[in-house]
């Protein structure tokens, strides 16, 4: 976070996962004036959200065609943002320059997220390309400091939060997950391969099952980006589906750090938390990390 | 771990709670010549297994009547072993010296685990009993250096169990779990609230439905004790049970801190890793931690 935001010559591209966060990204850095260009990517992003702007459809790992259209529209930075479940090498169909690549994205596979994404990060930065991450090109989908919505976090929500912002900082250097849940001062779930939202599933399993004896209507989910992670690829997100989660799991609300977690649609958040009767709040996480 | 054991003098008075543990302790203690009496809790422990000993059935909350009847048998050290899912402080119908210990059990219940089980360490000593760890009173049930059974792990596979073990000892602090799964330097779970057991079931399942790209029969279960745990009252413990699920969630095998996890039937747990063709090591936590 440098609070400049990218360089606003030429248009931008946008290569766009599945999900809802790369039309709110173009939509944001459109309101500014800037073109877009988005590149779908086949099998992921939603045809009918993409319709509405400039684009070419794209392969997952047709790396080369990707690289000359961008550089055809005048591109130089380029947003990657969206949803892709690591998928099977043997899947990506690569086109002539992924090819010559493919080793050493074969090597970035082995490690954790964080290996692959800053892997990824590089070899576009290679390409003449400038990395832009969605939330410097549209910092309207951070989730800022303070709380959204109706409901306030209590003093204990607030000692909840700080303990699972110490979890993850401690178990940021593994590159395991970015969300925890803890309750009364007790982690009762820590997110690694499975996701946001089948942990907090789980947690309403156990809850329904009687296996959480911490009332119900108590626990923060606590959501912050792992240290040193790849920021530009790779933040944590939340969105109306993570508050239902959350509900289901009956805790009393989420704790994200401010400005380092987002969210495509905050109207829709906030819709989400108060129907919930849920609390959402950013939190300096400078202040709360207590290792 | 001091090596030298418990007093031997007088007969141990063994608190047994559900599982295979209790009967595999006082087996163990048994074959040495030492006389046990059981304590079995009420709605925990299996009838069919203390009624080889001298017993007497209690309920959890009974704590005057379990110092009272140990006095009586001449025991003056105990063992605290088997499972007891978290009970519900309203379910305790405790006797009228548990009630004056309750608001201090009360405050007990609000931390981990391990804050609940220290805090049961310290009154059971105050009542003038000495709590001995069942692996220091059986020492059998510990597993040791080396591996169990036919399979070897890979040096690969040592790498993941070496990794997890520095993520346990990273969460450590923070009274979380006790097992992580770790694949390909990827961290694949983390245990928290829902047990082992669910961890595993929770792996097969992302496994089955493709979302874990690492091959079938790569990944270890890391099991280790929390760094300043109450290993007297809650060392992890691995059996068939584990084997299995590890087996379902295609792992390689599993990775325990040697000394420092226990098994109530080495047997058994051999026989099921090699019917899985999975391997089972006792690793030396000490050179093996890589905070």
């Amino acid at each position: 976070m440098n609070g400049t935001g990218p360089t606003v010559e030429g248009p931008l591209a946008i290569v766009c996962g599945g999900g809802s966060f790369p039309v709110a990204v173009a939509d944001a850095v459109a309101r500014n004036g800037r073109r877009v260009v988005l590149f779908p990517l086949k099998g992921w992003a939603d045809p009918s959200a993409v319709a509405r702007y400039p684009h070419h459809w794209v392969g997952l790992a047709q790396f080369g065609r990707i690289c000359r259209l961008a550089h055809q529209e005048g591109c130089r930075d380029v947003v990657i943002i969206g949803s892709v479940i690591r998928p099977k090498v043997s899947q990506l169909r690569p086109d002539l320059r992924t090819l010559r690549l493919l080793p050493r994205i074969v090597r970035l596979f082995r490690g954790g997220d964080d290996h692959l994404l800053s892997g990824i990060g590089r070899i576009v930065e290679e390409h003449g390309f400038k990395l832009v991450g969605a939330h410097e090109a549209a910092p309207a989908i951070l989730v800022s400091h303070g709380t959204l919505g109706q409901r306030q976090p209590s003093a204990a929500d607030i000692a909840d939060a700080q303990r699972g912002f110490g979890v993850l900082a401690a178990i940021g250097p593994f590159d395991v997950g970015q969300a925890v849940v803890v309750a009364g001062n007790r982690v009762l779930a820590v997110e690694a391969a499975e996701g946001t939202d089948e942990m907090l599933a789980r947690l309403a399993t156990l809850r329904g099952a009687g296996r959480i004896q911490h009332a119900a209507g108590t626990g923060v989910l606590v959501k912050a980006p792992k240290p040193g992670q790849e920021r530009r690829l790779d933040l944590p997100s939340i969105g109306a589906r993570t508050v239902d989660g959350a509900a289901a799991a009956r805790l009393a609300g989420i704790a994200v750090a401010a400005g380092n977690v987002i969210t495509a649609d905050i109207a829709d958040l906030v819709r989400a938390a108060d129907a919930a009767g849920l609390f959402v709040i950013g939190v300096d996480p400078a202040g709360e990390r207590t290792g």
